[in-house]
């Protein structure tokens, strides 16, 4: 069976992705269990900080590589809290917690009508950290910033996430019908058609 | 109609690309039509190549970009040509030609038995220079590098290019045949899709 790094120390992540790829015969590993440490995301581009995590892991464990980089982007209030989503509040003086991101959100969005936005997931994938050709899949998932937190699913910004078409936010979905319509379930999908198409 | 520069100066490309995108309502104007010049290539990927290009005509225009980087990989030749597949023999002392190109191509695989390489074209589409989500679409064309040319169409390395399931090299495919199955037809495919489904 063919062994892949995920370039992630998030267990909820590493179970959604080992589910899809096992049918191709690949079996993936958490870097942490390899004993890859946490890389810098010095990029205000997803796509360029998954490209820096999947070759730091292919480097540090000489196996192939996959990394996930995504966030919320709020065009309203340019772009963020973008690739900095998963500590907002930190940059700007507060805690590293869902709670206090989502705080800092509602108060960036208080005075503004346009409160539209959207999850972004970027996948890459390299054979190797010299791979001259990274596979990358992104998707998208739009929605609107609410006023108020609703559901008791997911995590980060998905109470405040609402899903005009479903009437929802994002944590109001059992996880299975999230992964099946998420960004990041998209992504993966698109990922794992790329993958199968590989030279 | 809206407009978007394509960060090449290849008017064979901007013919090709204008066709596709004017059903989407786009209008393609060439970089060195707004006066853009040539930009660095520093990066061993295609990826990070089309990326930079595509950010460098947005900057200097202020209109969405689109920028190509593509060539021909040959993995028992450590991936060379690679992302220097234009200049391959300049890189070796020799000038920069399709000929030139082909012929240090052929001296490099002479005992080499595994002949097989893939064409990769990478396509990145960038809202502005500074937009989080550059959209990705990138393709692969395999087949393996005879030992001698045939065919008067296409470019590059197209004499040399073997198709073994259509008997016949890429030089040998009518201009509308190849942009069907080419890597640069199926990247831009999946660019038009990307760009449709986008927010």
């Amino acid at each position: 069976m063919q062994k892949i790094v995920l370039a992630s120390n998030n267990k909820g992540k590493l179970a959604e992705f080992q589910q899809l790829f096992a049918p191709l015969g690949v079996e993936l590993i958490n870097q942490g269990a390899l004993g890859v440490g946490e890389c810098e995301e010095p990029y205000f581009t997803f796509l360029e900080n998954a490209l820096t995590k999947a070759r730091f892991a292919s480097q540090a464990t000489g196996l192939p590589a996959i990394a996930d980089d995504s966030g919320l982007v709020v065009p309203a209030l340019g772009g963020a809290p973008g690739v900095l989503s998963a500590r907002y509040a930190q940059t700007q003086g507060g805690e590293k917690s869902d709670s206090a991101n989502n705080a800092y959100l509602l108060k960036a969005l208080e005075n503004i009508a346009d409160r539209r936005g959207f999850y972004v997931a970027c996948l890459v994938f390299v054979r190797h950290a010299d791979d001259p050709c990274p596979i990358v899949a992104q998707a998208f998932w739009s929605g609107e910033i609410a006023r108020e937190a609703r559901g008791e699913y997911g995590f980060g910004y998905d109470p405040y996430f609402y899903l005009p078409d479903l009437g929802k936010t994002a944590a109001e979905l059992l996880p299975e019908q999230k992964n099946s319509i998420s960004h990041r379930g998209q992504a993966l999908q698109k990922l794992l058609a790329e993958l199968k198409a590989y030279v």
